[in-house]
């Protein structure tokens, strides 16, 4: 049995890591920093900041209005690579466009509206804070209710009590994927089953699993997700969402904001809405070019690791992390806040402590170690498997005791 | 009288401007092309290059979770600058966010359920495309009624149409401000008073007025605008819009899409949303990071020269236009569809041709002058001052009259 708390272990593994190479393809300003905080926002590809000089200098600059023909499509090929790549998508069912709270909002609005006579949209009190605002906004617009059920805030959502929520009146059932505070994995096959056996569609929040996990929208019968792509996409602040939808669905769902990039026959500026036939209905206004092609850029990137590979890289990684985290963490006062079965979690780890936000702190500050604070009283450390390595996993372990033994007890 | 119509003058009026210099801070690669489209792309500043690079490897690349300190004030400082000096809108109230049409939708949708009982939303059938659209959808899904009254495709919205269709049932009135097509400049001032004596809200569109024509919000006692960013105000391609609510407003409007950016104490991720006091209310996702700090750069650009120079300048550049489309192209079958008088147009002139669309594309591939072709029959000539020339506008014509000339009569 190998010990997987040692430094040692750490430094084969990443000697023996095929993916070792795409660290280089990033921008480095500090190399002591750990930054344990890609699921937030991952770091940036050298391969982005010359792409944008070039459109900027020669596409913007040169080309003017005439850039557009080629960045209308950006889009739909930008969505595809996401769709075929990361989330077992066939072509034509994944747009990139607006934020993940917009996406949502008009994906979760043409559902119910594609439920008439239904009346319940169905999520959980562990998703994600914009996307139960946001579906809370459209209930009481729509005149719907909205029923949260319970997740156990360290473990995700649970399957049985979602299809036990679920039932004829049930228009749509809306959750994430991989938690955001406990990395906790659904069960989308599962979940998907259990929701259409009553008739309601299914909405995916992919935000943290995109890029991190393999997703299988359409092997799963899934209808309809929305993901950012700003985290493990690598596609930059503020970068624009995607959304899918199920080719089956098209012609059957409108976009609650009609907008003339989902018009068919756009400059024809005819009197009349008319959207197109495909996912490209759910087109709405201008697309932005910069940050779409940097969305680009990173996709292309884990496109061509793989995500089974980035899959591979991430489980270990989150493995080592919680083997470490049993081994000198919890006798500080520390206590696993995610599955520990890796099957069940995503690509980030949260520890419970009763000072975390303190802490978080000072591992920023005096440690150079960038996790980020969950409330309540949670450290979650993200483990992006293109930047992070096993050494690092281990030196922040490291850093994160010696702050506590340093501090004489007073985290305790 | 001083003849509008000779090169001697164009080029007198060159020398004599004061806004000449701006010229040189943008990032040209084709000296000899004539780029009349800055009404629907706005040149690259050059001042952009550097901040994106800066912000790409020091921010993005450097900072990483932690820029977020700085970019989360971006959307209502970016705001306050195009507020302030090119809207006529005190601080607190404009916010950079999403896409005109996305904007639109919100603000209209919390403008009807600000009042209940009224069942109408008044526009026009030369409202830009996306504005109908937008409101079309809404209609239908509140179960209200769009009313569409007519407007003079070459004259812009008249006041008195406007007024006569607004009544007690009436809950919202949304126009463009500038024309798309025509460049005709809606009465704000007149338009308000006449929706407010019927207690109705004014949603003004101003993405062809705003960095060109003085806006005054404030002044004229609007409620809600939305205008874009890529066009006068020089953000690139798809840059992000922004939306303007009175302050007097901001308790009573409620966003329809209830996103965490909008959320007071947003990181506590708190049960149940509770909108933030002011117009903060308004921002819904992420915001994106690099086409804000693009519009800021050429926000800043435009602030430095002053609306009341940009207008005299475009409104100079408008008229010798006019002078030079009767002068020389009137006879070839060319008829004015733009305002006569430069205080009821903005800053484009539109020409109808029966043969349009075909001299848009030969002015560009074999005159290289870009103006961009808008159904039914018309060529519209966009003239931001920052980046045109009286020079160009005269050999711009010339152009198209060698090329009327050349093509022996096959386009009259």
């Amino acid at each position: 049995m190998v010990d997987a708390t040692t430094r040692a272990y750490a430094e084969k593994q990443d000697a023996d890591d095929p993916l070792a190479g795409l660290r280089e393809r990033f921008v480095t300003t500090d190399p002591d920093l750990i930054y344990l905080d890609g699921n937030s926002l991952g770091r940036l590809p050298r391969a982005t900041v010359d792409r944008l000089d070039g459109v900027l200098r020669e596409e913007w600059g040169g080309e003017l209005i005439g850039g557009w023909g080629h960045w209308m499509d950006l889009p739909t090929s930008v969505g595809d690579l996401i769709g075929m790549h990361l989330l077992g998508a066939a072509s034509g069912q994944t747009v990139v466009a607006d934020s993940t709270s917009v996406n949502l909002y008009r994906l979760a609005g043409a559902a119910v509206r594609a439920r008439p006579g239904r009346s319940v949209i169905v999520t959980d009190d562990d998703n994600f804070p914009t996307d139960r605002y946001v579906l809370a906004g459209l209930a009481e617009d729509r005149g719907l209710q909205l029923r949260v059920v319970h997740t156990d805030p360290d473990e995700g959502v649970d399957t049985n009590t979602i299809a036990d929520a679920v039932d004829e009146g049930t228009a749509l059932v809306s959750l994430s994927h991989v938690a955001y505070r406990s990395g906790g994995l659904a069960d989308m096959a599962a979940i998907n089953r259990a929701t259409h056996r009553s008739g309601a569609l299914v909405l995916w929040d992919l935000c943290h699993s995109v890029g991190s996990v393999p997703v299988e929208l359409d092997g799963t019968g899934s209808d309809l997700a929305v993901g950012c792509t700003y985290k493990y996409l690598l596609g930059g602040p503020g970068a624009p969402a995607f959304l899918y939808v199920r080719a089956g669905l098209h012609t059957e769902l409108r976009n609650p904001v009609q907008g003339w990039f989902g018009q068919r026959d756009q400059f024809a500026m005819g009197p009349e809405y008319d959207p197109l036939p495909g996912v490209e209905r759910f087109r709405t206004g201008t697309p932005p070019v910069l940050p779409l092609v940097a969305v680009e850029e990173g996709v292309r990137l884990l496109a061509e690791a793989g995500i089974d590979a980035l899959r591979a890289k991430a489980t270990a990684l989150t493995e080592q992390f919680i083997a470490l985290a049993d081994a000198r963490l919890a006798g500080h006062g520390f206590r696993l806040a995610s599955p520990r079965d890796p099957d069940r979690r995503g690509s980030h780890v949260t520890l419970h402590h009763p000072r975390a936000e303190e802490l978080t702190g000072a591992l920023i500050e005096q440690a150079n170690v960038v996790p980020d604070y969950r409330t309540p009283e949670r450290i979650r450390f993200g483990l992006a498997a293109p930047t992070t390595s096993h050494v690092e996993v281990w030196d922040a372990v490291d850093r994160l005791v010696h702050l506590l033994e340093q501090d004489s007890g007073s985290y305790l």
